[in-house]
C-alpha cells in the first residue's frame, strides 16, 4: 500500500467542514431574545449543546444525523439500528451539559417514500425513545428525488437542566479523574473510512467477521441473547450507537439526593467521543490537558480496520471512539465512588486517566496518540 | 397537452407519503414519560406541533425542511432566502398551537462543504432568526457525498405556551370567522410542480417573469425597496416564505393584556397553509366545515403556473397557498376587531370566510374547489 489510509483520503475533510461551519457562525449576530426571557442564549464552552434560558431551567437542543453509516444500512436494507444511532448522537450530546433529554423529533429525506422502510425506521425510533426515555414529539418525512439518492436520517433532541446544575467545564482542574464509559463498537462516526477499508480489501458486509465479535460493552440490539458466535461484518458495523442516558441521567438524579456522597458539582465535564475521537476532550476547556493512561479495550473491529486499512494509530484515535464512547471528568475525591456507582449499572466502566495542566493537549498510553487541536 | 398537470405527475405522491408516515407512527408506542413530568406528551388534534409538558408551560417542537425549492436555489446558487424558508416552515407550524417560537437549530447535508455557500446560508438563517425572534441554538453540517447530490436544509424550532393557552381546536364552532393572512408567493410547497411547469414550457429561471410581479403581501427580502419592475422567474420563485411571528406572536401577547377587548380564548384555530393547500383546514377539526367565500387575491405567478401547466383550479388550491399562507379561525363577536388589529400590522389581512356545520369539507367561492379529505 503506497499511503496509509486516513479520514481525509476517505473523502471527509474535517478542516474544510470546520471552515464551512465557521463561515456559517460568523454570519450570525446575537439573538434578539433578551437575557432573562425565555429563549435567551446561554454561552458555554465546548459547544456541545445550545442552552437557552427558560424560567428556573435551561433548555438544550442538539441536532445531528447518522451520516454515512446509513449507506451500509441502505445497502443491506437493515434499518433496525439507525433510529437508535440517530437518537444516541443527539441525546449523548445533551448529557454533556448535564441536561436530561425529554423529547425528540426526526427528519427523514428519501428519494421516494417506502412504507416498509418507514415501519422499520419507526420501530427503531420507538426502541430508541424507550432507551433514551424521551417522547417522540414529531417528525418529517420529505420526498426529495432530486436531492437525495438514498435515505438520510437526522434528528433533534430537547433536554433540560435546572439553572445552576449545568455542566459547563468551569470547575475542571488539574487532578480531576477521567472515567470512561464503554462504546458498543464504531457508533456513528468514521464510516467513510470504514467503507473505504471494506472496499480496499474487497470485503462484503455479508461476509462473516474475520475476528471474534463477542466483547464487553455491546448494546442490546444485535449481540445480546445470541448464542451463535458468528456475525457478519454488516452486523458488526451496524451495531447501534450506545445511548448513555442509562446510567448518566440516573447519575444526575442520584447526585440531587442524599443517597450518594457526591453531588452534581463533582461532575466537572462530560465528553461525547464522536468524530475527532479523543481530540473532542480539547473542547471542554481552553488550557487544561488530558492524559489517558489506562484506556478501555477497543473492540476487535477497530484492530481489524487498522490492519486492513494500514491506518496509523493516531489516525484511529482521531477518527474512532476506540472502545470508549463517553468520558466523565470528576472531582478526584469522589472519582472511585462515582466510578463504582456507574460500574454497578454499566459493565466495563473504569477510570482511564486524569486532567493535568501540562498544556492544552491530549496524551495517551500509546506513543504517538497526541492531539493539540480539535 | 394530453393530460392536465397535477402534483402526483410531478413526482410527489401525497397518498404514498401518508402511508409511509402512518407506518412510522404505528410503530411508535406511548412515551415512557409519565403525565405530569417534564416531557410527557400532550395530545392535540391537527398534529401541527408536538406538545409536551414542562411545568406550568407546554413546549412544542416542529421539524421540517425546505424541500425541492432548494433545487432552484442550487441551480442559481442563490441561498439568500432558503434560511428564511426553513425557519418559516417550522415557526409557522408552532404558531398554530398558540406557541411562541424561542429557538431554532438547522441541519444541512451537502455532498461537499463549501464555505461560500455556508456563509450565505448563515446570513439567511441570521435574518430568519431576527424575523422570527428566536435564538439559533445550534446546527449541524454533514458531508454525505454518497447520500445527497446537492444541498438539503431542514431545521427544528422550539416554542412554548402557557398551560391553558394552547390553541387546540376544541373551541371551534359553526359561525367562527376565518381571517386570511397573505402569503409572499409560492412559499415552500409545490415546487415539484413549479419545476415541472418550468421545464414543460422551456422557461429558464433567469428569464424575465412574463407577468407583473409587484403585488400585495410580498416579504422583505427581494421585492421591497426595488424601483425596477422587472424580476426573473428565479427571483419570483425563490422569494422566501413569509414568517408570521410578526404579527401573530404579538397578537398572542396582546390577548394576554387588557389593551384589547379580545382574549386568547377567542382564537379557536390557526392553520398554516402548506402542502395540501386549503385541505389543511380539515386537520383542525373532525367534523366542522370551512367555507372560503372571499378569498385573498393570488399572486400573478399562480395564474401563470396554472396557464402554463394547464393545471386544474382545484389542483392549484390543493398544491399551493394561492395567496393565503395562514388562516385564523376566531370567535365571530371579535372577528372584526382581531382582523383590524392584524391589518394595522400586516397589509392585506382580511376576513375570507367562516366555519359551518355542513359536513367535514372545505368549500370555496370558486366552483370545484372543494376538499373532503386532507
Amino acid at each position: 500500500m503506497a499511503e496509509p489510509m486516513d479520514y481525509a483520503s476517505a473523502g471527509v475533510d474535517i478542516d474544510l467542514e470546520g471552515a464551512a461551519v465557521a463561515s456559517l457562525i460568523a454570519s450570525l449576530g446575537r439573538s434578539t431574545r433578551q437575557p432573562g426571557t425565555p429563549g435567551a442564549p446561554v454561552d458555554l464552552p465546548g459547544g456541545f449543546g445550545g442552552l437557552i434560558e427558560f424560567g428556573d431551567s435551561l433548555l438544550a437542543l442538539a441536532t445531528d444525523g447518522v451520516g454515512s453509516k446509513l449507506q451500509i444500512a441502505s445497502a443491506l436494507k437493515q434499518w433496525g439500528g439507525v433510529g437508535i444511532d440517530c437518537m444516541a448522537m443527539n441525546v449523548n450530546d445533551l448529557l454533556c451539559v448535564g441536561a436530561e433529554p425529554i423529547a425528540f423529533v426526526d427528519y427523514v429525506a428519501v428519494p421516494k417514500p417506502d412504507p416498509e422502510t418507514h415501519a422499520a425506521l419507526g420501530a427503531s425510533l420507538a426502541q430508541a425513545c424507550r432507551l433514551a426515555r424521551v417522547t417522540l414529539a414529531g417528525g418529517e418525512t420529505a420526498s426529495l428525488p432530486g436531492i437525495v439518492t438514498e435515505l438520510d436520517l437526522s434528528g433533534t433532541a430537547l433536554g433540560y437542566v435546572k439553572k445552576g446544575d449545568a455542566i459547563t467545564g468551569e470547575h475542571l482542574k488539574a487532578g480531576d479523574v477521567l472515567i470512561g464509559l464503554p462504546s458498543s463498537g464504531v457508533h456513528s462516526n468514521g464510516y467513510s473510512l470504514v467503507r473505504k477499508v471494506m472496499s480496499h480489501v474487497g470485503a462484503e458486509y455479508t461476509d462473516e467477521a474475520p475476528f471474534a465479535v463477542a466483547s464487553v460493552g455491546r448494546t442490546v440490539l444485535r449481540f445480546e441473547g445470541r448464542d451463535d458466535l458468528s456475525f457478519t461484518l454488516g452486523e458488526v458495523f451496524l451495531n447501534p450507537t450506545r445511548i448513555y442516558c442509562d446510567p448518566v441521567v440516573d447519575l444526575f438524579h442520584a447526585c440531587a439526593t442524599e443517597d450518594v456522597p457526591f453531588s452534581i458539582s463533582d461532575l466537572h465535564g462530560i465528553c461525547h467521543v464522536t468524530g475527532g475521537g479523543l481530540s473532542n476532550l480539547l473542547r471542554l476547556h481552553d488550557s487544561l490537558g488530558w492524559h489517558i493512561g489506562s484506556p478501555l479495550q477497543p473492540h476487535p473491529e477497530f484492530e481489524w480496520l487498522q490492519a486492513a486499512g494500514g491506518i496509523e494509530t493516531r489516525e484511529m484515535y482521531r477518527t474512532f471512539n476506540m472502545g470508549c464512547g463517553m468520558i466523565l471528568a470528576v472531582d478526584q475525591d469522589h472519582a472511585e465512588g462515582i466510578c463504582e456507582w456507574l460500574s454497578q449499572r454499566m459493565s466495563g466502566v473504569a477510570i482511564i486517566g486524569s486532567v493535568n495542566d501540562d498544556g492544552h493537549k491530549v496524551t495517551h498510553a500509546l506513543e504517538g496518540v497526541e492531539f493539540s487541536h480539535y
